[in-house]
């Protein structure tokens, strides 16, 4: 209605659910590369035709002159192979991370700690869960599982700093005792139960060495 | 002596001439490492120890701070490595190119066309002439030479229109006979004697074809 625009953060969304521009209505719409498969070091930002946005990065006329720069060129074929590839069998891939999902869902509660799955009420991607285990510190969970060959996240997305709560759990005011100890699992298309089950094994076994 | 941070775009000498940054002294210095075999979309920036620089990409605190963004990891070692080789050698690799510079324009003035070599005057790279033929028009010689599987540049860098004249050939007086007539050419580590004379074979050709 006052005609403000709107900017949406898709990066943990494009690949992994469907993205409608059209039903969401938005402005601007970034997305990231290396968030399904595409290098790390290219990604995208959809504008909407006629919304007037002013350049970050002056100098060359590069990009339609929003971004000066010589072009990445491999790398912006391989986003827009990789947007190709996301999108085929999309529906039958999240049936199948989901289930992924229960799986990992079910082996954590069977591994007997107290631990809180974080917006287990709200939409959720099909591949992520952060997970706030009580009483347990990130930094001391990720030391074990690093050494496992499991690469997980401590915190939010971003900011891999395991010494303060993040602010995103703040904000989602996530209690301490479980926000000191949230770690962040993802999987992917080449992600196989097998994969999961070993994950919630040597989880497991973290957790009793740290007791 | 009013304490003014000074910049320099070194995009065309790093990798091609000793750059030394305690003799520039200079407080920020920029490298472009496609310019040197490293791949399109990576560069550096040199910062001074001490001098402020506010970050024109916030967000993420990559990059410490100055540059908000995931890491490209490959191109970053890429633009190292590239460094390292631009190094070896450099000194005999000047010399060669300076001698293959002296063949070709020997091999301009046999074309017998007015022309004139830019800033022949001034210090300038072993690796590049910017040459402006009289009474030609770049895009027409351009054309010809694409045909014959010769990549050069019109205008100066970054700006490849040739429909007008480079604001930086207008800076730099160059009469519009000449600068509309220009040519930016450009060999390198892997470029032959037998190739310069195949571009003059070439060039040769096209001017004549379009007289």
């Amino acid at each position: 209605e006052r005609n403000i625009p709107l900017h949406t953060d898709a990066a943990q969304a494009v690949g992994k659910i469907p993205v409608d521009l059209a039903a969401l209505g938005v402005d601007f719409l970034s997305v990231a590369g290396h968030k399904f498969f595409a290098p790390k070091g290219v990604g995208a930002l959809y504008v909407r035709q006629g919304v007037v946005l002013p350049a970050m990065l002056r100098g060359g006329g590069q990009e339609g002159g929003y971004r000066a720069g010589t072009e990445n060129v491999p790398y912006i074929v391989a986003l827009g192979e990789a947007c190709a590839l996301a999108a085929e069998d999309l529906e039958a891939e999240i049936t199948r991370q989901e289930e992924l999902g229960r799986v990992f869902l079910a082996g954590i509660e069977k591994l007997g700690t107290d631990f809180a799955l974080h917006s287990a009420q709200a939409p959720r991607l099909p591949n992520t869960m952060a997970i706030g285990f009580k009483g347990y510190r990130a930094a001391d969970m990720l030391s074990g599982l690093v050494g496992l060959d499991v690469a997980v996240s401590a915190g939010a997305a971003c900011h891999g700093d395991t010494t303060t709560v993040s602010h995103v759990l703040e904000a989602m005011a996530i209690k301490d005792e479980y926000a000191f100890g949230t770690l962040r699992f993802s999987w992917g298309r080449p992600t196989t139960r097998q994969e999961v089950e070993e994950v919630l094994d040597r989880l497991g076994r973290v957790l009793t060495s740290i007791d």
